[in-house]
């Protein structure tokens, strides 16, 4: 499935399985490239982007296959006309917008009533299902259904933003950094865009991110309403949800049930918006043309062969081996007990999740037929740069400054993983450490001086995470602590003046131990006081957790500004040359790689071969109730067998499409011409992985809940007739 | 450290990471390439081989650095001269090739009194150490003495060969292939290599092996005494031989006393032996030259570069996977309690030490500067041989036949692994059930017909195997069997014949538990009736454990065909070509790649240049306290805490010299001119992991005790006065 949690550990790793967690750059790994995310002013202007290369045919172009993750202020309406027959209207757009929502931490979901409901996954949901269970009323087992208004559960930590305005910025941030490099450029590239993110967000009902298009091709400023009384109003069982679990995962045929319901509450009622999608009882039958409108989190079509490189022989597998690592370790957690079960199982299937997709986009990679496609393309480009001799001059160099700037990076990546990108902290008591100690500290300079993600447009987004409700579990963190500084030590090495400085005489768990035991930080009251007292609170706590995130921060801070420096801002200014020189030569008939903000795809319902025979692009429930073995993870809960005689098992279940989609768009809605809601998308097939470098349109295909399917559950197996009512309700 | 258990699991991998097991072809894994191993006749002969390369000048090279793993009955004595200023005689190396004996199952050691007695590394002896301890009397952590002779115990399962006599048999082997092919090759390699080795053991107390050198460029025949009464004499505390754990494996300076004393016993009574290694009480100084003796398991240096891709891209980096998920899984394991942790300590430490000598060698294939030598190494030898008309004939296409025969592995390569070399089915149990299926369904075979661990020169090894006493504890059992299971559902995928035959409607861990909780096969009695009632003991047996292996039989076996056939058949031929070509046009002033038997290596005690600072060679008591920490695995035991006061510290503990080693070395001894014991290797530091592919004089080190060290801790710290005294008788 195409996700993967916020927690800081994966917030680095979405990064590179494009999970769409809320990118910051503070977050990038090379070899997954930049990717910058904060913002600058406009009032909530229309959606009217500039064209994107004036001098070039832009409407020349056509389309041959449904790849494309597209700008929906730049979407290709004349072409998908003579394609598929349809052109969305400016109208149709504009609505699209706003009705396809993103959660900050990474996903998407849609807006399916006028009263706020919201319709995402389950496994979207999953960490809110988690964090309102307890030992004794777990709904990630039972799952859960709200019968009134009131029965509604609060979420701890969900924000959901709605894009309400796109704004070019280009020429703007292209002017604050024109004729710098290294330091230069990226303290000139931070400050500008912290700058436009602080006028823009005006209040904190406002949340304005900078996203760099094209890697650096173009600046665009997105300004969300944002969303923070977010309540559960309906999850099933995580069994019918995630049936097949990890076995099935990034398959297909499939037969899961993965929805889950929210509503969007404003000054404690129900949003009331017109900005919501209707619901088609029908949903799509077999070549019908099919619209995803969500938060694709990371691709990595226009990165340089060195960073393909970088990516196939570093990143990804380091990243296999300590997802693999933490796999064994929470799958024997997990045994101790049902306790240990309840409290991992979102973190574990976060791990397996990544696993899976880290694995085949290394497949993909070493596919030597992707492969030399790259190469090609790369080499191809490289020549059509040499024969015009002012881009020459000027552009030629920048894939070897990429590959340079790459194999700089190797010489720091175990120091900058460990201390600045969480691999050697795994814990949510250090995270709020960190937060704590750096946003004071961090809040007493001027606003462009700060680390991007302690900016004032941030300011929401910490006092949220400081406040968070979420239960933090001991054990867990015990386990999670222990685990990533003996990895700090084995990677830096026991010799290593900071590791001998943090661990002293004490074992990794040792250390773990007395730290999670002896922080007060999981108290919310007592993160409250500390962030509002400020950097003289901070300093004077004697807080183990604190004085740890104090004890490394020179270091951390260090191996970040040499990284931001002297790695990332190599790469950002390169890929922006490559970029322009890609829209002089070949002009602006792509997309951009995907960057966790909102994008649109189409497609068609459509089948594919796989072991030599065509698949059909349905299932149905009949098949599910045949795959059950009454074990996980190809287990029924008891509501689906005692309703089986109830159920028209004919009806269909899930369903694939040709859409181009990828992590994070897990949750989007999937929309018929008539924008309604004939599905939602919750995850590729084993073929789709290699999107993240390449779109295959033979096997490449989305996997969904069929809309008929979810009607057919909550009426029949779940009884959830508010729901159901409000659903029906909302038919055009 | 350079070894790994000789589970059936761990006996795949061995053949990776090069750790010296006993080698059978069953377990070859392309690009480890093929390396057979099992022989025929000859009397006790003499240490005189064929010459390797008649034609070529074999006096005529020079050596220029302290590389190579050099046959003792091919040895460079003359060249040695030039460069040490010593040359071995004949006389000296028949009396090493006696001296240093192989523990069957990998690794290597030495007798060291007149008495039978045996030195090893402690990590070597650590399978039986945990084998007779219990939860009552943990030898692991308390270390064992014998006071007494009566109080040395036997081990469960272990078997010392010592080598008697190598001869010729290259003509022999290469008339019954010539001409052929594929399945026909095959057929006609195992059945005389099958030949041979029967009739060379001519007892049980023989064990004879063909040994494939230069990748089938020569066939030797090794014949060995056998000893399976082996007793434990001395261990220390486990914290004291492998101070430092896995942060300091591989690595230099080292601080540790892995070194373990065996016993051979022969009727009853100590083995009476004029082949053993007086004590050199001084131990070497820097710049001494030393000898190691011993049984490097494996090395990949006459690979192709399409077989070294494949290691690169394919085999090592699914072998880390395995190995993480495996360490994660048992490191949480561990935790549960102080029994749990007994009982896997072994294990955790193979799973530790493979995975970081296999990330050891990726990084070397990853080093640009190394795999462009074997690429340039590779197209000389091409040019080379497409110069010469006839070879370029019979030899060339050698090199494409392999990279395909490796592609086609490819295609098989899962079921492969899981169904014929343990993966999906890591279960100890589970292996004597197919022992016992298989020995007694090939038994009823002709010798040449059978699946080659079967022969009749392998029947006391079976016979061992079968009757071995060692523990076999249900939670680890369950524990590893639902790993492997569910492993064997996500690779074959659960919609796979096979994977739904064996589960059914079970989980992993029902069924784990099922065969590990219903299954008789863990009494001895029971096993050795099984095996004396033959086939149809066997098939009447309704033996859970003994029913799944029966079930997936016929899969498993008809993977094996396919691959001895389609893939091993045409790699072992084709490095047969290469290597004839090689001999053809190089010469032969080269050893052949590791193969698990004996070698000797040369060098001198030297230091090393490491970040910026050179390195002595040697390290002292007193730097191992400084950095002890009083927590695992910087913990030293209390016997050392206690007699600190009585040592001098300044005596030398740990060296490293420019030998040039690899995996199942350890426990070799390292001799000086006079062929004393001057210490004993345990590991090679990190430098040295790229060795599987290239030795790098520089920095390569081997790293051994110290003989002094050895005296010093038995006399002070460990009071063993019978042990010091019978070391000391021994000097010459």
């Amino acid at each position: 499935m195409n996700r993967a949690s916020d927690r800081v550990f994966f917030a680095l790793l979405s990064i590179v399985v494009g999970t769409g967690c809320i990118v910051t750059r503070a977050q990038q790994l090379p070899g997954a490239t930049p990717n910058p995310q904060a913002s600058p002013a406009a009032t909530i202007a229309s959606v009217a982007p500039q064209p994107l290369a004036r001098n070039l045919g832009r409407d020349e172009f056509t389309l041959t296959t449904d790849e494309g993750m597209w700008l929906l202020n730049d979407f290709p309406s004349k072409q998908l006309q003579k394609l598929h027959g349809f052109a969305p209207s400016k109208e149709w757009l504009e609505h699209v917008q706003l009705g396809a929502v993103r959660f900050a931490g990474g996903s998407s979901g849609s807006f399916v009533s006028n009263a706020g409901l919201l319709m995402t996954n389950h496994h979207c949901a999953s960490r809110c299902i988690e964090q309102l269970s307890t030992a004794q009323r777990d709904y990630v087992k039972s799952g859960f259904s709200a019968k009134e208004s009131k029965d509604e559960l609060r979420c701890p930590n969900i924000e959901v933003n709605e894009l309400v305005a796109i704004s070019d910025i280009t020429e703007q941030v292209n002017g604050a950094t024109l004729g710098r490099s290294g330091a230069e450029y990226h303290a000139a590239s931070k400050s500008i865009q912290a700058k436009i993110e602080k006028d823009c967000a005006t209040s904190s009902e406002l949340r304005c991110d900078v996203v760099s298009l094209y890697r650096g091709g173009r600046y665009h400023l997105y300004k969300y309403r944002r969303f923070q009384d977010v309540r559960l109003v309906f999850a099933p069982e995580f069994v019918a949800a995630f049936f097949g679990g990890d076995p099935d995962n990034f398959m297909f045929p499939r037969y899961d049930f993965d929805v889950a319901f929210m509503r969007v509450y404003e000054n404690g009622r129900p949003l009331v918006t017109p900005n919501y999608f209707p619901w088609s009882l029908a949903g799509p039958k077999e070549g019908d043309l099919t619209f995803v409108a969500g938060h694709p989190g990371h691709s990595s079509r226009e990165l340089t062969v060195a960073q393909l490189e970088v990516l196939r022989d570093r990143s990804l597998p380091d990243w296999l081996l300590h997802l693999a690592e933490g796999r064994g370790m929470l799958t024997e957690f997990q045994r101790r007990g049902t306790e240990q079960k309840r409290i991992s199982s979102h973190l574990l299937f976060s791990v397996e999740n990544s696993f899976k997709a880290i694995q085949g986009r290394v497949a993909a990679l070493h596919d030597p037929a992707v492969f030399a496609a790259k190469v090609a393309e790369e080499n191809a480009l490289r020549e059509r740069v040499s024969a015009k001799p002012e881009l020459k001059a000027t552009a030629l160099h920048a894939w070897d400054d990429i590959a340079e700037a790459e194999l700089r990076f190797e010489a720091i990546r175990l120091p900058y993983l460990m201390l600045e990108q969480g691999r050697g902290f795994w814990s949510e008591l250090f995270d709020h450490a960190r937060r704590l100690l750096r946003s004071t500290t961090e809040s007493t300079k001027p606003n462009e001086m700060r680390l991007r993600e302690y900016t004032d447009a941030q300011t929401p987004v910490i006092t949220r995470q400081v406040g968070s409700t979420a239960p933090i579990y001991d054990d867990l963190e015990i386990l999670t602590l222990t685990h990533s500084l003996t990895k700090l030590r084995e990677e830096l090495g026991p010799d290593n003046l900071l590791v001998t400085r943090v661990l002293g005489k004490l074992s990794p768990l040792e250390l773990a131990t007395r730290l999670v035991k002896g922080t007060r930080l999981r108290d919310v009251k007592v993160r409250k006081a500390l962030l509002e007292g400020g950097v003289s609170a901070v300093a004077a706590s004697r807080d183990p957790m604190l004085e740890l995130a104090r004890a490394i921060d020179p270091e951390a801070r260090a191996v970040r500004k040499d990284y931001e420096d002297n790695v990332e801002a190599v790469v950002e200014k390169s890929s922006e040359l490559i970029a322009q020189a890609r829209f002089d030569i070949l002009g602006t008939n792509a997309y951009p790689d995907a960057t966790g903000t909102l994008r649109l795809s189409f497609g068609r319902v459509l089948g594919y071969e796989e072991g030599g025979k065509f698949l059909s692009p349905f299932t149905d429930f009949r098949h599910a109730f045949d795959r059950a073995t009454g074990s996980e993870p190809f287990l029924l809960p008891k509501s689906w067998l005692d309703s089986k005689s109830r159920l028209d098992l004919s009806t269909r279940l899930n369903f694939c499409s040709t859409n181009d989609i990828i992590g994070g768009n897990s949750g989007s809605p999937v929309l018929d011409r008539d924008a309604q809601i004939v599905g939602i998308v919750f995850d590729g097939n084993i073929h789709s992985l290699g999107g993240d470098y390449v779109y295959e349109p033979k096997r490449n295909r989305a996997v969904g809940v069929h809309s008929a399917a979810i009607i057919e559950a909550l009426d029949k197996i779940y009884r959830a007739k508010r729901l159901v009512e409000e659903l029906q309700a909302a038919r055009p």
